[in-house]
């Protein structure tokens, strides 16, 4: 297959102070096309290596896309990088000139000196207008290839590419995605469960990669649709018990579309997620629908406060503890469902149990069901948020 | 100067679905020493394309790191890429498999299967023991240069990278860096406070680089320690009203760490941030020292329950609400300082008000303040992050 080559230009990409997230933006684009994306670059803002690389990628791809690099400073070198890739020369375009002109006269001001840089091109260029910005783009068509170059800011690009890739005539492909999320299993034991269906997958051109999350594992299949749709299936049916969502999907998403049909509400009672459990379910619009409201006992006052059995209150990491939150939380908030979450996120162990031991309780109608973990080793925050998706699952799985 | 390469591998990578965030990670670690980071890479998990990749990169740097692709699973293929681009043959490493079968048996489980290949190394390779997971790193000095294998999850390769970086011996600069976190200040107005300093910054060699967060704008200085020690000091004397922190310090735990100095203790009451506060305020080990617990007061009949005065509870949104909240939780929690938020996170508008308007209070012995803001349209979660940082704003400047 041909390849498309992405590169995200600027020295602030390599060292994270702004994320780079136009070039998976970008690649994602591309899926339902028939080009490798082999890999993305990130390239600092300096003429040889920017040029070096551009030569490359032109070298071996079919479609180039380069981000960033376009403004008016004097480390913005995408076009010089490009104009000395590809072996042109670049030359002032009075009529893109004027158009910038223009746009600084619309807001009332005149063009600064620096910003005439951006009416360059070279002369296999075509320019993309910018409504969003000063920047155009390019669009380079040459020896049956495309280069385009795109501004930084993903509100000036969008547009730009959302308009011009399908007037690029990429070749198509037949392409299915599928992304099947679990709970309550581990890689390498959910490898185990599906690892026979590898060898038809691959004949089938059907990628299957596994992405262990703190939502859970997640199991992503990539190729032809039909395959892809097919292969999808069996491996559900192996997690029968333990795919909780698909996509996009979240738990939390999934959880207030539940209780919504169910007419239920929702309260929570937190220890060691102290806020995360309620944050999550509350990052979801129109959560006020069926969450009720949160307490973080985080300490023995408070939890006496919220309604906790005194005997309880030096015993927290237990069975009994999460029993005992979901359902003063379900009482005390008149909620159809009480969540509760207690454990040892660390760095120290408490009361005597390593961290990551974790208990979550759901109390409704039916009675309260309790779950308990010995989640491995780890962060402080990845234990939380595994706490908080244990929480989640009891409503889902 | 001699160039580093850095490469993460994953085709996860590639389409965002894991954000890389280990590329930048390992590049800012690099910043002390004498060595070019020109790009970094995202490659696929695929056999060919990154081995290619890997041995274009040993060709022309002195170091090269990898990070990702050594999990248990087919699709994890960092190690047999290094091999083929190092021309060395894979072997099983006796010694390294009973490690890891022990690990497993530590956990009361076998090793599956799947796990034995993480045993395997090159002849030049030496493991990077990984107490935190199942997959060892690889350290490969060959040619006078390093190549450095490193697994996909920061918690497991942070500790193996800060005990190996020293060991590496690379050829260190004069290098200083100063990070100043401010609130309360927007990023034009806080360039032009300090801007007729740069002129001299760069005659200096030192980089300037201001970075609007959720927590507030940052100012990064880089270059010659001496010189940036010297900037730092009269940016900070610019900018003594909003400068709250530096460095890695977070809101929370400077937070925290002035609460114990003063003896005193906090309880949180949240609406629009629905438990993120409590959250970010017990993401920091040793929390329950000083925070009491919180409410989530979501709905109306939560507020009632909380102690929020009827007249207030369809009017949420206003400095009444804020202060009411922040007084009824410190009174219920018996704490020195209640704290609370209530606003707008959108995506629609509430009680008339636009996405974006926030109130947050601080009641405390000497009485209650009551702060405002008028957020930027943003994404519902950027809104809540802000609004947590508000909050916490109140506590430090």
């Amino acid at each position: 297959m041909e390849r498309a080559e992405i590169i995200g230009v600027g020295t602030e990409l390599l060292y994270g102070e702004t994320l780079d997230t136009n070039t998976a933006e970008i690649a994602r684009s591309l899926k339902p096309y028939a080009l490798e994306v082999e890999r993305t670059l990130r390239v600092a803002d300096r003429l040889e290596p920017l040029a070096r690389e551009v030569k490359e990628a032109w070298a071996r791809a079919r479609l180039v896309v380069l981000s960033g690099g376009l403004g008016p400073t004097p480390d913005d070198l995408t076009r010089e990088a490009v104009a000395l890739a590809l072996g042109e020369e670049l030359f002032l375009d009075r009529e893109m000139l004027e158009e910038i002109q223009d746009l600084f006269r619309a807001r009332g001001r005149r063009m600064p000196e620096s910003n005439q840089k951006q009416a360059f091109r070279i002369p296999s260029a075509r320019f993309l207008k910018n409504p969003r910005g000063t920047a155009p783009g390019w669009w380079v068509r040459k020896e049956g290839k495309d280069l385009v170059l795109l501004p930084g800011p993903p509100v000036e690009w969008r547009p730009m590419w959302t308009e011009l890739l399908p007037a690029l005539g990429l070749p198509v492909r037949d392409y299915g995605e599928r992304v099947l999320k679990t709970w309550g299993i581990g890689e390498s034991d959910l490898v185990e469960r599906i690892q026979d269906l590898f060898p038809e997958a691959s004949r089938e051109g059907v990628e299957v990669g596994t992405y262990a999350k703190a939502s859970g594992v997640e199991v992503v299949l990539r190729g032809p649709k039909g395959a892809v749709e097919g292969m999808a299936e069996r491996v559900k049916k192996r997690l029968l018990r333990e795919v909780w969502g698909e996509g996009e999907e979240t738990m939390a998403a999934l959880v207030q579309r539940r209780l919504l049909l169910e007419g239920a509400t929702l309260a929570t009672m937190e220890s060691l997620t102290g806020g995360l459990l309620a944050a999550e379910i509350t990052r979801v619009p129109g959560a006020s629908r069926v969450f009720l409201g949160g307490m973080v006992s985080y300490t023995p006052g408070a939890k006496a406060r919220f309604g906790v059995p005194e005997a309880l209150l030096d015993r927290t990491v237990s069975e009994e503890a999460a029993r005992a939150m979901a359902e003063a939380v379900r009482r005390s908030l008149g909620a159809t469902y009480g969540l509760s979450t207690t454990g040892v996120a660390g760095p120290d162990p408490l009361e005597g149990q390593p961290v990551g031991t974790v208990y979550v309780a759901l109390a409704g109608p039916g009675g309260t069901e309790v779950r308990g973990y010995r989640f491995p080793p780890s962060s402080r925050e990845v234990i939380r948020l595994r706490s908080v998706y244990a929480a989640l699952a009891l409503l889902l799985t």
